[in-house]
């Protein structure tokens, strides 16, 4: 099984109103409720490839059951270790012009409930074939935290997919996961990077992706642009190597299969989810296309 | 003991923000959460008060949950019927510039769960010597609910206190409660109304309050402006009202009192509660002011 692990796990909620007007109140037509953060993406993308999955993190009060119970409904398998801080909530107020965020700040969990985590992802990380790391990491977490999670996963031979920004990408990459996967912003942000034996691939949007690895360097784009929700997509793509690190894939195959996939999550509305019959096509299309260094 | 109704409780969630800036994402930087409604003010108000009060009404879901837990901290007795919808939450996002507000629809009450209420509240108006039915109706309520609370609580001789607006205003008028409090603005909304028999306390915002009652017309001002927060002073105004009802003040104190409270909450910057120097102060400026019809 793939284990996903979201420290940082969202209660998303959607409110569609007529149009957004600061310092006036708007009557919210509908809610939407949806678990959020990356790593759940990742999770529920496998869990519809019909792919086994477990979805592991931290979660807490109220907005916490209530993404326990969304996943379950999904029925995404799922083992989270129980913090006392609350879960955040992120509100995307919708209007016509587009959507507009609101985040809170993640619960500070003290040391004690973050080696909790440790102890239980070091029971599941022997029953592994690949773990993704995903998402930001809350408030009180050592910034290395990802690094610590890639030594235990490396130590069993697990191979690792860390999709993260900041800071925690940059102590992450400290631990050579065996694919980094940030998209162009983020690794900008960083400034130089060193990989030490791991791969990194980035993503360009709609370019595509573009993977430096110890076997050479190699690029995939999707053969035609697609209209839609780029929210999201990253995480199906996330998905997509995370599957093909479990079967052993060749980067050309990697990269084309998260290529296909991320377009397929692009002609989704809604984050986490991908359009079968948009990954078929645009899996095919790639297949034809690809072969040696590029497809 | 003074039973405080509240059919549409919300938990209320207040966001501050460096700007709100439309279609951006903001992270916010702490979250404040609290039971919200009207209804659910006036409780909190009379239980600052000392006096001993109930709040009843309906919550439902993970956020229902989250006003009980939060009014059983603050000490605030509670007597709700569970249903089976989600209490709503509303969201204040606060910058520099104001409070953007964003409230989600309530939750559809079915009718098998507002009779449940009415047996429930039955049950209660024996033991209540006033009763507050106060703010909005969620959706699937029958339009005239108030009034078939009002109706069950004459029928008991105790005097209700009626604070809402628009349709269910006007149908709640029609049982003729002991008092309805509308501000001017919601008064203006529905035209002509008829009063058979109750009294009318009409809120001017800063410049009083304006009874209309069968014993004739009362007026009463604050002797100074307060600055601060208005949002719950009308609620203030209700508990000293109601609490007035239960003691058979005149209309001159009824309303001295009512201005009272209702500044000392402007000057408080949290709606349910209120500024006891400002309530004192006050009090007894307008106790020397006072005299004949008006204060």
């Amino acid at each position: 099984m793939i284990v996903t692990v979201t420290l940082n796990p969202a209660l998303d909620l959607t409110y569609p109103v007529g149009a957004l007007v600061p310092h006036r109140t708007h009557r919210v037509t509908g809610v939407a409720e949806r678990a959020g953060g990356k790593g759940l993406n990742v999770a529920r993308v496998l869990h519809a490839l019909g792919e086994p999955v477990l979805a592991t993190g931290l979660l807490g009060g109220p907005s916490g059951a209530v993404v326990a119970s969304l996943l379950a409904t999904e029925g995404v398998p799922a083992s989270f270790v129980p913090i006392a801080g609350d879960t955040r909530r992120t509100v995307a107020v919708v209007d016509p012009g587009g959507a507009t965020g609101f985040w809170e700040p993640g619960p500070v969990v003290p040391a004690a409930e973050w080696l909790r985590f440790v102890d239980h992802f070091r029971e599941l990380v022997g029953r592994a074939a690949v773990v993704t790391l995903c998402g930001s990491l809350p408030p009180g977490l050592p910034i290395d935290a990802y690094a610590v999670l890639s030594r235990l996963a490396a130590a069993e031979h697990v191979p690792v997919l860390l999709d993260t920004s900041g800071p925690a990408l940059r102590h992450g990459l400290a631990a050579a996961p065996t694919v980094a996967k940030p998209n162009a912003e983020e690794l900008a942000e960083l400034g130089t990077v060193s990989l030490e034996g791991g791969a990194l691939v980035v993503s360009h949007g709609p370019e595509g992706l573009h993977a430096i690895t110890p076997d050479g360097e190699f690029r995939c784009a999707p053969p035609y642009p697609v209209d839609g929700n780029p929210t999201g997509a990253g995480d199906a793509c996330a998905a997509a190597l995370a599957r093909g690190l479990r079967d052993g894939a060749g980067w050309p195959e990697l990269l084309a299969d998260a290529v296909a996939l991320g377009a397929a999550a692009v002609a989704s509305p809604v984050a986490g989810s991908f359009d079968p019959d948009v990954y078929r096509s645009t899996r095919a299309a790639l297949a034809v296309t690809s072969g040696g260094g590029s497809c």
